[in-house]
């Protein structure tokens, strides 16, 4: 028999692309989350939790990176042959839910969500193939009011959590808009509709890089094709360069926004449609006339504009203006089941990116309405329409504005002089905890009391409490303050620093009301 | 060609073995993790989040089933070959990160998580392959003092989320005790340590179903072994009658207790070891006293019980007695990796189970220590204890207490009487929830008034706040108090119920002023 080989030791790493959340990453989370989730409450939003794991098939594919369409999800199989998947969003079990609790739910339903989603995807430098989303949806709504507090809510969430109002801006476009115009531009053939929704995906995928690529990759992809920088080629959606410009027209619609609000501003001429130039609401007036001379009288598009003016009108009535949310047709969202609006929220603050260069932050959260997810299920249509924050890059944003309160207190630590005398050691740490006071005893090895103090200074503890065999026996305890202690000590050496005042004997029996004069402020 | 068939719709159906939470069961849930956490952070303990995926090698194969060593976990094969699986607790993780982290974290490790976790397990009622543990451990103390706060804490959590005092027990005993014992009885043949290691998981697995299978039970499953109810076969350790009789003396020993402190009690004997039968620990003394009688003079057993005495010692100097936390040799736990003090949360309660039979509530909540977890990965040796709360358990334990607030106050209900007029519906939210009320407007079809009152029921609405053209022309608006309603409501028709003075007509002006004295108390 071969000689058996001792066991490998296995590798203490997380799987590639995904990683661990320590002390105050997961509290600053856990706060932000809470946050958010008491203005969703206040909107009438009722709280739902899935399970992480649901049938593949119930997950329908729906994620932007169609190029790869059995990629993107964790997924196994069952014992008994049934395909599992990790949820890759918390919109898909949503649809799940409304169709499977169909005639138990309120209607309209609206619920927010917050949790975990899971992507199989090439993991990268601050990608992960974990990451939190915070979700709010309102199923069974067919009303643009139902888009508009979406909207103004996510406003209010944002501000919730310390984003200050004119460090974002809410972006609302409209499917229908883009549709109109591809309908104008003679994409769409209306014989052939499978050959539609490719085209349309193509084109929308496209568009919605245009941050990244500029113009030019975005034309690239709606002609023949782009290879990028590594050598890889995306097959294009082959549109004539007449069609081409008839989308470029619409993709480059911000910019000539602008340029058109300094003209009208320059003439001082009034739109017919809404009151002046001098109108609060007067960069959507000029959106929606952009957008109008675009898709002149096609019937798609001008439902698209009506949704818009609608939704504009809604949140006017509850006083959410342009200096939080406005129309922007550069808006498109990735993915595929968008039926109506989509609105995405962008921080406009800069951020200096990695190699030095300011950047805005960017996008935090997007939705939109989908029309046809729960239909799925049912055969029957449900209107809906909800957002999805990026939690991870809100907490990023938060830190990038210093808006993250680092409430990490360390624990009083009782240091142990005396390793028989632990059972009093641990008797003043319960007093301590008894009084509220975070506190701790030392638990490893105590014979060396250096380690002690460093384990106090890594543990960012404001005191050390120590009871050697001196006080002990004359009922006293040394108190000494680690913060003052460590300032001092950055000129001193540990010996000098040890005879400093900032430590004080008290009686053993004063250990709490003396703990709670030093912690006060 | 073969006419394609139309998709099969997917069905609207969690994966066997999972389920949704809805609003309540939700926010009790988060309410009691942070009641929870509160107490660990105030003993020092610091959060850790890690992700749901590890590496199948990781992970390790510790559950408590391994008559199927190949399952319990839910697992796939990565693209580049790794095997991935969902964790099965929150403990492997933290061996996985103790490791991987060994040179920043300090030692000891006092950490808290909360999650959950995913066993791929034949669902049953009430049993679900994904469930939430809250964990707490400290790595890298060999102290007792350590197991000791772990109890204490453990304590102070149950009583933080609403279990008083004396609707539960912490119940601790010594995996060295039981290795002792088995010594004693030639169970463990010291030249044969893989032998050992079955045999030992054997005897501790059979010992642990004491609850369910009663001694007989037992006693099979440590002879040849035992066929259940369904024919099933479960092969025994094989012990001679003589072992059996010696592991059952240690497996009895709660009822033996129960008898011998009666006996002492009525001889009026004392203990040499501890004081005397007045004592208040004086259940942990017999028990002491009756475990010595079994381990006799055994270095292993012997070693447990001391471990025992310091944890007893270390705990009243907190002033946690025996009416919290008490010595129980019935106590083993399934996991194999324990290896010394091991420790369970029992609720002493009854309820009635689904026959309408009285029992105790049971088990919520368990752990112990397990030193060479980390081992694993490092090669060297680091001992650590923790506890893991079962929250699901724990939470049914409060419902059936009753302690469960049911904080789901509904909101107040803006009803839709004119869809033209959606924007002042809209205003009126607005300013409710701008004031912090709970507010919505309703968004289904308006057109049927006593859907938009059933929905507004449905929602456990406090007020619907109405205006139609009339109240809209002289500037009013209607308050329907909602809660009054449904009370007069309970014995009259809708008719004479709509004519009832639970509704007052207000300026509109008043709207906010005027709900929040409908809400006051």
């Amino acid at each position: 028999m071969a000689k058996e080989k001792s066991p490998r030791r296995p590798q203490a790493e997380t799987p590639k692309g995904f990683r661990d959340y320590f002390g105050s990453e997961v509290t600053a989370r856990r706060d932000m989350l809470a946050a958010i989730a008491e203005v969703y409450h206040r909107y009438g939003f009722d709280p739902l939790e899935t399970s992480a794991v649901e049938t593949v098939e119930s997950l329908g594919k729906f994620l932007p990176d169609v190029d790869r369409p059995n990629e993107g999800v964790f997924a196994w199989q069952d014992e008994d042959a049934d395909w599992l998947a990790l949820r890759y969003d918390l919109t898909a079990p949503l649809a799940r839910v409304a169709a499977q609790y169909r005639n138990d739910l309120p209607s309209p339903y609206r619920r927010y969500a917050a949790g975990p989603v899971w992507r199989n995807e090439k993991p990268g430098p601050g990608r992960f193939r974990q990451f939190y989303q915070c979700d709010a949806d309102t199923v069974g709504s067919a009303s643009m009011a139902a888009d508009a507090e979406i909207c103004a809510m996510l406003s209010d969430a944002l501000e919730a959590v310390g984003i200050e109002r004119g460090d974002y801006l809410i972006k609302i476009n409209n499917r229908k808009v883009l549709n109109g115009v591809m309908e104008v531009a003679g994409v769409l053939d209306s014989l052939n509709p499978e050959w539609n929704a490719e085209r349309r995906g193509i084109v929308l995928r496209a568009i919605d890089k245009i941050d990244r690529l500029g113009e030019d990759g975005v034309m690239e992809l709606l002609g023949e094709g782009r290879r990028d920088a590594s050598g890889d080629f995306t097959e294009g959606a082959k549109l004539s360069s007449h069609q081409i410009a008839t989308v470029m027209t619409f993709v480059g619609a911000p910019n000539a926004i602008n340029r058109a609000m300094a003209e009208v501003l320059a003439t001082g001429q009034s739109h017919p449609q809404w009151e002046n130039a001098k109108n609060p609401h007067f960069r959507n007036v000029v959106a929606y006339g952009y957008l109008k001379s675009i898709i002149g009288i096609n019937r798609t598009g001008q439902e698209g504009l009506d949704e818009l003016e609608q939704i504009a009108t809604l949140l006017e009535a509850q006083g959410y203006g342009p200096d939080r949310i406005v129309i922007d047709p550069s808006v498109v969202r990735g993915l595929g089941y968008y039926t109506g609006p989509v609105y995405e929220a962008e921080l406009t603050f800069e951020i200096l990116d990695k190699k030095g260069r300011k950047r805005q932050f960017g996008s935090v959260a997007g939705g939109g309405r989908y029309d046809d997810l729960v239909k799925r299920f049912t055969g029957q249509s449900v209107p809906a329409t909800g957002v999805s924050i990026g939690v991870d890059r809100l907490l990023a944003a938060l830190q990038a504005k210093g808006r993250l309160a680092s409430n990490t207190s360390g624990p009083v630590v009782v240091t142990v002089m005396d390793r028989d005398r632990m059972a009093d050691y641990m008797a003043m740490v319960g007093e301590l905890r008894a009084a509220g006071i975070r506190a701790e005893c030392y638990l490893g090895n105590p014979k060396n009391f250096g380690n002690q103090l460093k384990y106090a200074d890594k543990r960012a503890s404001p005191i050390a409490v120590i009871q050697g065999g001196d006080e002990a026996a004359n009922g006293t305890i040394i108190l000494k303050d680690l913060i003052l202690g460590a300032q001092i000590a950055q000129g001193a050496t540990l010996e000098e620093w040890k005879n400093r005042p900032a430590q004080i004997a008290v009686p053993r029996a004063d250990l709490v009301s003396q703990v709670k004069k030093m912690l006060a402020p």
